[in-house]
């Protein structure tokens, strides 16, 4: 075996607490090179009865396997120790392989202390999130509205401001609701420079261009009451130069009591320089030194204000990994405490492995995600080869909780909009939706993506929203909505595993959770019809839940029985039942179950 | 090449800060698998500037090869994209391997924060501690005797005292200085139950056994005074029964306002039943919950209250790795910012990879070196090629600084002592110390080692120290202090890598340093003499700097020009300028280096 691929680091996230009486070991392994991984673990004072524990597989990438153990205890999980082996040949521990079982030198899991255990609020998994750019939206008080703002529709520049506010979302909550949304996140709120509000100047304050902090407490009350939730957007590594300390700073400059918040080169300093860090080269936008106790202090407070007195639930953090990680950990350990249910979603663009470590996130913006649909079904720069490898990689970096609380975003306000990547064609786009809204994790969508929104990025994809129903593509709407309300039938979308089953060229297959409550997602991206033989994981009579070419009707499907010599993808880790006959159309998906209706028995 | 050996994460260790300037970026491969890695960075505002920078080989084990690159930046380290190159073939980024040079998909780090800086006090690299369990180290005081004393140098046993206390260690300064050591490490001082003192009762006073805080002043005071440093011992994951909050759980029961500081199963409890979380089954050492605020409020208060009112230089922390995490990583960010020199030692048995994960610990007890020493050394139960392979993957595991500052035990109060277990032979212990007083970190001398004391596993490693002149072994403190002494003259011994140049079955070999600075160490585990032939990495005259068979009178070695048919290890990583003839008789060891006197130029 390929004893190089082997890893298990012996602490997160290759062992971690679940809760105080369970944990969970993973391995990993070259691709298929093993047949078997076995778990040996016992107390340090009892090595006499040792627990032999068969791990799960999980995922597969390019080039790894990856395999899981959840081990419950009777007391609390302590002290122990534990080796694996590899078929029934090689033992690994904490001191390499051996061809003999190890007799010291063991990997050892110490103690299950309650602040330990990697959790994300229960509510977060498989949820739907609604992503707002304020400014945006609805126009719901005329009476808010600041000089100079342009007619709604006007074409967005980085200036001119068009009416947005929260008695505008207050008004489209029952939209929200229809269209099956369970969060909302709104990008920033706070006092604020420029239309998009990311240079706050008062965090403590509604823009009252959008309204008033009892506008505020009003939506979130409303969503509250529509049985959605609602965060907010933290905008904790820079400010606005109107912020109140920056303007002391300038003022006084090093005599100033703000001046370590900041990050002066050379005083004095003025805002015509580029004397002072700044996000990007945004010279508007001063870098907090959020490694200054004082402003980390700030910053929790902050966080701590808009749950304490208008009950959000939860914050986005903007560009999370520039700002110092103690932040995190700090509000991790100190606001987690007090708001266990508080949702921590940290912007970044990368992998998550460092905001994802145990200590400060529960979920992050994963662009990665969009990146590979985009190359996958947008752009066709990668095939399903390459897209699978990306995704497998990508979940098998985490912990399941975190896969499933992932926020997946097509699109956001700092990215093309998601169709005008596909060139417009509808098509695409509704491939890409059945694949979030199928996938892994929680799909966000981004303000009218749901009624065939266009745009380029920053500032065309933040036009103002579509209400006209004349303008809105009502059958992509009605596609979300199809697919959400599968979503929020099938548990199996919401808490289940993902599985590849297809993988080639342009067709890519999975499902997720097990067995007869499998959902199985095919989508083709190819511009041929695509004759298809598709495992499956029980046997039975198959049901179309949903598929995006309503030309076809092959609304029941009827399993075969496995050939002896028929090859499907991963059949040596995943125990396949029989097969599907499936024609998918060019550019079409479509997402099936067995049927468990009565009509359905054979 | 085994493309499953690589290994770049793109967060921590594998890239991380040094200082806002400086990033170090690191890279694993398979063993011997390339000629050379590269690395490519760009600031993504300008992607045609490219730096090409060669990385350097740090470490080899079993099945790996570690390269690293320490890049500067003239500006804060900000937004740089990077991705490797292996040979001139094959191309590395977070989409994983390509045949061309990636054009996306690349690593990024984001931001050179203030405290994301991987730091570890500059004073703790590659000093020397000298651990002192105050019962038995000197009895300065007769007045302080508990009842019972037993006379100096009774058998030990879990029950009886002996009367050491602190100003026998003040007494003792003279000598510890003598010997050379930089750092006391304290076993508990402060008030608790039994004669180790970690069932702590009262974490503000001395126990009266020991003396005073008065006498703890003082003793800190003359430490200081001799230039040296010294640590205590927090033992904060439980306490002793008489702890003041768990007698009030005893006696309040469910209603104490200390319910939430323990973990009690059932109430009514008592101390005659196991009803309630302890550490190991010591039920005279009731776990504390760290994970309460309020409880680690006061670990805080107490890990404040010892530096800044007594001005110890750091915390050895007991049993680190079961306490809650989040207790060290706001130590770290609180009190650290605070006080930046302080040191925070953890106690560990195996990997440090969490507690040194940046966010906790400076340093551990590093017992898996120990077990090293002892297998290879000692029992005689692995040789020098498994020995190196343990000794490379630990060392790889950490950033150089920790790995410098790296407590390196031969033995403690917890385990049995180096001579006992080399069966009291003294030249297997003269090499054990010579490659723990040579070795990357900082040794730790186990009060008595340097002077020939015995004992098994406690509590007989806990005998009172020996001070009679004719009942200690001169020939061995005598090799402390030399090895202590060429340490202190030799910076490569203290801050230099460490670089393998023989491995097989019983001689092992490496140098400290860089170039014509190296010092080579060698020892010969064997029964019989051994002829080696030792490359070097400079070329001229060598001089012997130690050697433990004085009978040899090999003070100077010529090297000789490199053939070209000679095989050396490592030789495609290290570049050999020749090498040497030695021969080592049995169980020995010898330290050179190049003359550079006038003498010694030829």
């Amino acid at each position: 075996m390929i004893r190089e691929a082997v890893r298990h680091t012996g602490t997160y996230p290759d062992v971690y607490l679940q809760n105080r009486r369970t944990l969970v070991f993973r391995i990993r392994t070259a691709r298929a090179d093993v047949q078997r991984c076995t778990l040996f673990c016992f107390a340090r004072t009892e090595p006499e009865k040792v627990r032999e524990i068969p791990m799960v597989w999980e995922y597969r990438d390019e080039l790894f396997d990856y395999y899981a153990a959840v081990v419950t205890f009777h007391q609390i999980a302590r002290y122990q120790k534990y080796y694996f082996r590899f078929d029934d040949a090689l033992y690994y521990s904490a001191h390499g392989f051996s061809q003999r079982c190890p007799t010291d030198g063991f990997f050892e899991f110490l103690y299950a202390n309650t602040t330990d255990a990697v959790t994300v609020p229960a509510w977060a998994r498989g949820q739907v999130f609604y992503q707002i750019f304020p400014e945006r939206f609805c126009n719901g008080d005329r009476g808010n509205d600041p000089d100079g703002c342009m007619p709604w529709g006007s074409p967005p520049d980085r200036v001119h401001d068009m009416g947005g506010d929260l008695r505008g979302i207050i008004r489209k909550l029952p939209y929200l609701k229809e269209l099956g949304v369970d969060c909302l996140y709104l990008n920033p709120v706070f006092k604020g420079d420029f239309n998009h509000k990311y240079a706050t100047t008062d965090y403590f304050e509604v823009d009252p261009q959008f309204g008033t902090n009892e506008d505020l407490k009003e939506l979130v009350e409303r969503v509250h009451a529509s049985g959605m939730r609602i965060i907010l957007d933290g905008v904790f590594n820079h400010c606005g130069i109107h912020f109140e300390p920056f303007q002391d700073l300038l003022k006084n400059q090093e005599r100033s009591r703000y001046r370590d918040w900041f990050f002066v080169r050379d005083f004095p300093f003025d805002i015509t320089h580029h004397d002072y860090e700044c996000v990007g080269a945004y010279k508007y936008m001063p870098k907090l030194n959020s490694g200054n106790p004082e402003v980390r202090a700030f910053i929790l407070r902050v966080m701590d204000f808009w749950i304490s007195e208008f009950q959000i639930d939860g914050w986005r953090l903007d560009v999370a990994d520039e700002v110092d990680e103690s932040v995190w950990e700090m509000a991790r350990i100190v606001l987690k405490q007090k708001h266990p249910n508080m949702l921590l979603l940290g912007e970044t663009w990368g992998s998550g492995l460092r905001l994802m470590n145990g200590t400060q996130m529960d979920s992050i913006m994963n662009y990665m995600f969009r990146d590979a649909v985009r190359d996958f079904i947008a752009l066709g720069t990668i095939r399903a080869e390459e897209f699978d490898a990306r995704i497998q990689k990508m979940l098998s970096d985490y912990p399941v909780d975190m896969d499933l609380s992932m926020f997946l975003p097509l699109g956001s306000h700092d990215t093309e909009r998601f169709l005008t990547l596909c060139g417009g064609d509808r098509r695409k786009m509704a491939l890409a939706v059945v694949l979030q809204m199928s996938f892994m994790g929680s799909p966000s969508i981004y303000y009218g993506d749901e009624c065939g929104m266009e745009g380029e990025n920053d500032p065309d994809c933040r036009r103002c929203m579509i209400w006209e129903e004349s303008e809105r593509d009502q059958e992509l709407y009605e596609l979300y909505r199809s697919l959400i309300r599968i979503r929020k039938k099938e548990p199996a979308l919401r808490t289940g595993r993902q599985r590849t089953i297809l993988c080639c060229k342009d067709v890519y297959g999975y499902f997720r959770g097990e067995g007869r409550n499998a959902i199985y997602i095919l989508v083709n991206t190819g511009v041929d019809d695509c004759d298809l033989r598709v495992p499956v994981v029980s046997e039975g009579r198959f049901r179309v839940l949903l598929q995006t070419d309503e030309s076809r009707q092959e609304r029941a499907l009827i399993s075969t029985e496995k050939e002896a010599q028929q090859h499907f993808l991963n059949e040596d880790v995943i125990h396949y039942k029989g097969y599907l006959n499936v024609t998918l159309a060019p550019y079409s998906a479509v997402i099936f179950k067995e049927d468990q209706t009565k009509e359905g028995i054979l």
